[in-house]
């Protein structure tokens, strides 16, 4: 069933040093359009306006997934419970678990309410070049890899490979992020990891004696979301993109007259979106409208996309929507009044980590850390770990409102004032 | 004359560390709307079909030229020579020597003859957010800075610290260019040479204690050269990206009816383009077009866009020109006479480079490297290095043939046998 | 009265690239022999015989805190609070804080009831060459920066740069380590850290932006006390070691006549060890005697001797001295029973780390480190930081049983067994 | 024949990240007393005076052989030629390569006219615990390992996998080099250079597509010799302990009554020394005798003593020796003169290097470099890079005259002036 290559391929990767490839279909897989795609679509969508370094694709994250899960199962070829189909199966799936990303995935989901889980799924199941290699294995062969990264597949050792509480997935964009952002928070001892991990009924566990690696790791993880992935300029971009999308809807649905009309987004406005339509919609494609847009009439769609080419962010105050009610509702109405249309120039972000989460029934999670200890027994991490005890199951909430402050510096001085004046005491 | 601002402002970066910004007239330039756009021009162009690291941009790179600038110059404040315009003139051209770069610079200028030097001075000069921003200095000062790069100007110790055999725009993009791509070939003791540097007339000398730490860093720029700058899969890419560049414009040239005309690329093609109109020509735009042109019903515009967008390259084979123009002129008969047309599908690529360029009377070169001895002589570099020497002024030529391998053997065996026996015994 | 060097001198350090030395003052005490003996002397003691790569010297680790000192009041500079004599005493003061290490502290220490603390007091202001050169500052000059080290000045600005939670010994010791023996976990910004450290009043505080490279490196030595400094391993022949002492000790005193007596301990066997005595007896001496001690016909010491030198360490397991005392007892019994004499043979041996340790009333501790707000208020870390609350304050001791798992692997089976069973079930 | 450990041991290494054993043969030999008297043997000597990073013994380096040496043949085990016992006789020559160096070896084997590679075949094949362990293989065992160390074994293949231009022990010697003493010039890519290494008859061959990874060895070779091992102040220090053991054996012969006589080394200057002499003799028990030898009467032993332990190194100067005869001769009248013994304090030192060697029939090489070209020929390295080339075969000396430049600054001025105007104009 498997062919393997009659000579392993390796690709130079800054993170993993080389990337081997020893099987046709992953080769093949890597070959295809869906996948090639994602060299189009930047692992960080805006973040490199906060960090220059982070200008990293998809395709970059997706190789290094790949290349972790294969070294991670190198350790299990003489397990009973495992044998070539699971190999390849957790292989493809590792590779595709984000082929059905869109660009700047975080605003485009919310403002289209769409979800790039669901587009992996049809990528994967539909009339795809991946589908097609995917086929070779077997006809059933596509829907197991999309069961895997959907989570509902019987084989939860392979699921738990994907998506867990440390996965093949996160470790990989931990370490990637780090790098090519250039912070020190995101290091751990991979080697170390992938050394005491090991497969057991349906889930992968830790040996007790890589309890520390396992911590530093849970470590990095919190402290690459609260430094890099939630920074507040990467949301002011984000807030930006969001209400540059909203905008061409509205206009759209109220029959603006474009100069550039949306048309890679038309089929998106009416839901009747098709895989093909999805494919195209790149970030290329989202420049190239936001580029044209900025010379059309519409002054809010015309400001938003000259910022956010020209990284003009809006600035920021924390701001916790329950508590500042009556501020935010005088800020709206001081910014009609100004002229500014508040639905696209101030908006409340919020964004949440819970660190490391342990089963709670009911709740929707991810799969906790086991620890195999000596005696055999499991132990669940954060029992074991004080370090990670101490920041389980705590989600914690950073509110911060955006606005434009260089256009309010522009303000007549008694609009301006007052604006200043709530924001300060903020 | 010199503003500094309040409080520094730094970048994390993942070659240097952090870049360290501390005058009001660099953090302006760099949140020029030109200089901005630099994010959406990769450094590498297509390299990152061979190396899926190197992804990063021309914004990435002219940050890191301006921070070695700005260590190198630390160091010369004391000198008699030296003030604080010549520190300000030299920060600024090392921030914007790349201002002019557009997509794809090889490619792209080679085809429609341009040049992004002249783009460069014509972006300093010309009626621009950077030329507004210069001029904050005084009226004079934008002429200044575009002649550093030109390597006209009279202060010819600046321009040295820009544009020599070791520069800070060099250093900079050979320890970029080896992070991202992840190859070993690129390190050097940058912090050493910045100290073995000093001011000296009209150029930058280095101490003689220094050498090994220079011929270091010369062999890295052989080795990335070779192995990565010139790498083969990166030439084909080239190769078709000119080629698609070449039939739009000819199908333009001819009135072809295109389902998406080159707008973008109009005022090129008629030799009006203007700074606003290469400004907007980034490389979303150039992925725009392509995607849309996959599905014109020109075969050989659709086919090769298709091809660079999902990394269909041209297969290649060693062949030198002049001692293989019999199997060439065969190959072109050929390949007419199977349906492919040779002018685009059959192309000799040619890299060459010349690792150190001693001083040759007559000819353009970049100022060698002096060292400074301790009885206070001066001695050109590869008179006391012998691995420099052995290196130095030999042009070395890789001469490749591009073909398309995967629709060759597509073809009829009769046809199909011919052309691959010419190709084989090259 | 701060001399210059004509020319900086600098040394190659692996972790903070160069270490620079500008002033005469500090170049001479590099030069004294005092402080040269300190190549001589490991960081780590017997760590090395757990992490092979942790070889490297206190004089190592010394030129490191100095580098650290050096870059950090590089921004002080411009401080009103700050004048060059306190620049001296910075550095003097970060160079000579380990001048009183003697070879492997931790035992040695343990069994002669001596101070490496009150050594260096003594080291600086005895007849040295150290106290020659300080006292070129000023006669007062080695009690000055004895007061630094000791902690009585009344500069408790410079006294907390050197011994705080946060400060130049800590950073360097913890890159350092992690740097030698190679694990990653001992990796935090470092750069960042200095950058957002300001002297106020008595102490150095830590801009409020800076918080997460502060608990990153919170972390980073949490996890360096519990992978190295406090492996078993290590313990394990730190509990040899302390007994080869004890044991010659006791022989001494009882008049046992050595092939090769104990003359370098002579004088601490005897209370009156002078700073020369003190001086001469480095990790060298201690090897040699070690060596010679292996052909002595006590069978402990040579045992033990030979046990240190050739890695046969003993065995452990993890045993609470209190809840464990009745098998402790029972093993003593056994052990003699079996000919083993279990002052030597069996030892308890307890770690305790205090990862972060706020201020309480009345016990000796370490400043705590404090956030300055940006509204220019001062917060202690814990109070802010989720993850250090939680470690903070918390002792976590280890307790290990160690014994000759060899040597009873050797024994009789009625008797082995018998203590086998005891070990087996701790 | 090869018993697999139960569960394989690592070791955390800071160059090759881990170190793996999964044979109790080779975890037999770690544990031997004369491969852990390698602990008390640094790598590089006295490097560490000049670079205060290089601390590390021959023990860490002896593991990092034994691992690249693991890794190299982890491909070749489906080669025809290759069987298990080549594979236990390639770990173990790897391990135990340097197993005879003594302390200071350079020095050592000068003075006395000695020969590690003599005590490496003694110590294998004498009454050793090394010898005990190999014979468990077979009873040839140890001579066979012997014969690969000492390059007369029948096995040509695993002989060049430790001595050739390429070999196992060179490339961990230049990257654990340059990762302690912390200088950029040792890096190259091992794993790639491991990757295209192929078995083939009696050596191993380097496909050509991996050229320029084994030019970029090369070259770092090159760099590390002239940056590091020929470093002058390292030969300033080798220079005086040569002078030291020279005088030590001088007294000796002529009586002098020692206050700690040489006890360790008069085996040695009796040509009588046992294996067990040699293995007693380690740096530590050389350190011991130096510090004793401090107080001794003869002013030149004290002295030179002094000045090792203390880093009062010797001055030089570049001096050619047959250019420079008639200066040298003056300053050996002037040294006598002056009261200092120009046998002891006037020194030529001269280092050469080959940086790469082709084979010269007759002369004593080592296996050249041989490049698998695509067409299954053998190319000699040189034939096919330029780099290599320019400096294949060219034997660079470099001689320096070392003199005790500040004893010389104490001496009467007419005398001093003298020998410094000639020391002056070398």
């Amino acid at each position: 069933m498997s062919i393997r290559l009659t000579e392993e391929k390796v690709f130079k990767d800054p993170v993993h040093r080389y990337i081997h490839v020893q099987d046709k279909l992953l080769w093949d897989l890597i070959g295809t359009s869906e996948f090639q795609r994602l060299r189009r679509v930047r692992q960080l969508g805006t973040t490199s306006f906060t960090f220059h370094g982070a200008e990293h694709s998809r395709f970059n994250h997706s190789l290094g997934v790949y290349e972790i899960m294969r070294r991670l199962i190198t350790n299990f070829s003489d397990k009973p419970m495992w044998n070539d189909e699971d190999r390849l199966l957790a292989l493809s799936a590792a590779l595709l678990h984000d082929i059905g990303h869109g660009p700047f995935s975080h605003s485009f989901e919310k403002v289209f309410d769409t979800d790039h889980e669901e587009w992996t799924r049809l990528i994967i199941l539909g009339d795809t070049e991946v589908n097609e290699v995917l086929r070779h294995v077997h006809a059933d062969f596509p829907k197991e890899v999309a069961a895997v990264i959907e989570k509902t597949s019987a084989n939860k050792l392979v699921t738990s490979m994907i998506s867990s509480q440390i996965d093949a997935d996160r470790m990989d964009y931990l370490l990637r992020d780090a790098y090519y952002t250039g912070v020190s928070y995101g290091q751990f001892d991979l080697e170390r990891i992938l050394r005491v991990m090991r497969p057991m009924d349906d889930q992968v566990v830790v040996k007790a004696s890589g309890m520390h690696a396992v911590e530093d790791y849970i470590m990095s993880r919190y402290q690459m979301y609260w430094q890099v992935y939630f920074h507040p300029v990467t949301r002011s971009s984000e807030v930006i993109l969001s209400k540059i999308l909203k905008r061409v809807k509205a206009l759209h649905e109220e029959g603006y007259p474009f100069k550039q009309p949306p048309h890679h987004f038309e089929s998106i406005f009416s839901g009747a979106m098709t895989i093909n339509d999805y494919l195209q919609l790149d970030e290329s494609v989202m420049h190239y409208y936001f580029q044209c847009w900025q010379k059309e009439d519409d002054p809010i769609l015309e400001d938003l996309c000259h910022r956010f080419l020209n990284r003009r962010l809006f600035a920021y105050v924390e701001c916790h929507p329950n508590e500042r009610l009556t501020d935010i509702m005088a800020l709206q109405e001081l910014f009609w009044e100004a002229g500014m249309d508040a639905d696209y120039y101030l908006e409340i972000d919020s964004s949440s980590d819970l660190p490391y989460d342990v089963y709670r029934p009911g709740e929707e999670q991810r799969v906790p850390i086991q620890l195999l200890m000596k005696n055999g027994q499991l132990k669940e991490l954060s029992s074991e770990s004080d370090v990670v005890e101490s920041i389980s199951g705590k989600k914690r909430t950073d509110h911060k409102l955006y606005y434009p402050a260089d256009t309010i510096a522009s303000l007549d001085s008694s609009i301006r004032l007052k604006i200043e004046s709530i924001l300060k005491q903020m």
